[in-house]
């Protein structure tokens, strides 16, 4: 049953349900990129991003990542465990794009010698700063043993996806995750989305963006890119 | 014997001399802060920031910290090491301030729960970015052995020279360090300046800003406040 709404994001509102350990998440049609500067309102994209953070959790479940989902409950709505979240955007990339290839002046597209994962720290009004573990320790955000965990989930997550999309002809370029402590016993476990607006996923012949970018960039209508993305992910099942 | 100029940077002029392996700096009189968007001419700085990288790089010889420096050649000049210097700031934090405390939403002054490293890419054209260590070695800026050296190195400085301080009344907030590699062996040392520049001073009775800060923040005169800082530093030699 939804109850009052707990918070309303940028992409999600999350309501509380009447189980007090789960909560549900409704996707919303708002895409918004460069820390909401740019906005719009695309119908189709909440049930969109519902049904592929639903079945990549799905895969990931399967693989052994432990993650609030729950289950499916409507076009735009999924169930999930409460958990208070860890305010880290935790972002692992194989190929150099987006804010670091910018920010290092390296070239988009470039392979990375080894798997890098960034943290930034979730706050809209600095800009969501990357922070080293230094600044983490510092802020009190989180400890070393739950820096280790996240590291630990974060390189399986990264490997469990890059072959399902690699299975599908898809490169998984980078992608951001976010962790949290389950209300009932405080246990890490993977929280938030994961989706075409947290993802960059490149088509491995073409090089087209199957993501985000789509929007960031204003390469092309952003349904119709995350539609064709959810066919080949479902033709996967 | 000066030769023809190697480099020119903001604040040193760097000059080849008849020694394949010793360099000339010449310190200049120009002020510049927010990566040289503000700048001006002060007079006598490039002399005081001489006569103070000097006092200090000899403390730290003293206290067993390999460095650059060789000895004071004239008002500006100072003749060091040739070194490759490793483009990265080291800058070390012992409480919260400038840079860091406007990033991650600290205010200034906090004192660290503990002393932090960090490490940014120095590329005026990138406005030297923060960087992790996993960028540091996709740029490969440094080896792991390298950083290592760095971190050891930097940590010693800071514990020389926060005593340094601290018994002249000034408490040492943070600084910022480079370090090289020697010409003819590649050993790693610290190099550039140690100066009110690179550092941020401050006053631990009146919490008066014995640094840079005095121009960034338009506190009053540099010059005045260097030459305070350089005799209460001549006092303790």
């Amino acid at each position: 049953m939804k109850l009052a709404m707990l918070y309303e994001g940028k992409a999600k509102k999350v309501y509380k349900t009447d189980q007090p350990n789960e909560l549900l998440i409704d996707y919303k049609d708002d895409a918004t990129a460069f820390n909401a500067e740019k906005k719009a309102v695309l119908a189709g994209k909440g049930q969109l991003n519902n049904d592929i953070s639903a079945l990549i959790f799905e895969k990931l479940t399967k693989a052994g990542v432990k993650n609030h989902f729950i289950r499916k409950l409507s076009d735009t709505e999924q169930l999930v465990s409460a958990v208070t979240i860890i305010p880290l955007e935790v972002i692992v990339r194989n190929v150099a794009a987006g804010s670091m290839a910018k920010r290092l002046g390296i070239e988009e597209g470039k392979p990375l010698e080894r798997t890098i994962i960034e943290f930034c720290y979730k706050r809209d009004d600095l800009g969501d700063p990357l922070v080293t573990e230094d600044h983490i320790f510092e802020l009190g955000l989180a400890t070393t043993e739950e820096l280790q965990a996240i590291r630990q989930q974060a390189s399986k997550v990264n490997d469990v996806l890059s072959q399902y999309f690699d299975d599908l002809g898809i490169q998984l370029i980078d992608f951001k995750l976010e962790f949290g402590r389950k209300q009932e016993n405080g246990e890490l476990i993977l929280a938030d989305e994961v989706s075409p607006d947290t993802c960059r996923l490149w088509d491995k012949v073409t090089g087209e963006k199957l993501d985000k970018d789509v929007f960031r960039r204003d390469l092309g209508d952003l349904p119709t890119t995350y539609r064709k993305l959810l066919e080949r992910l479902g033709a996967a099942q």
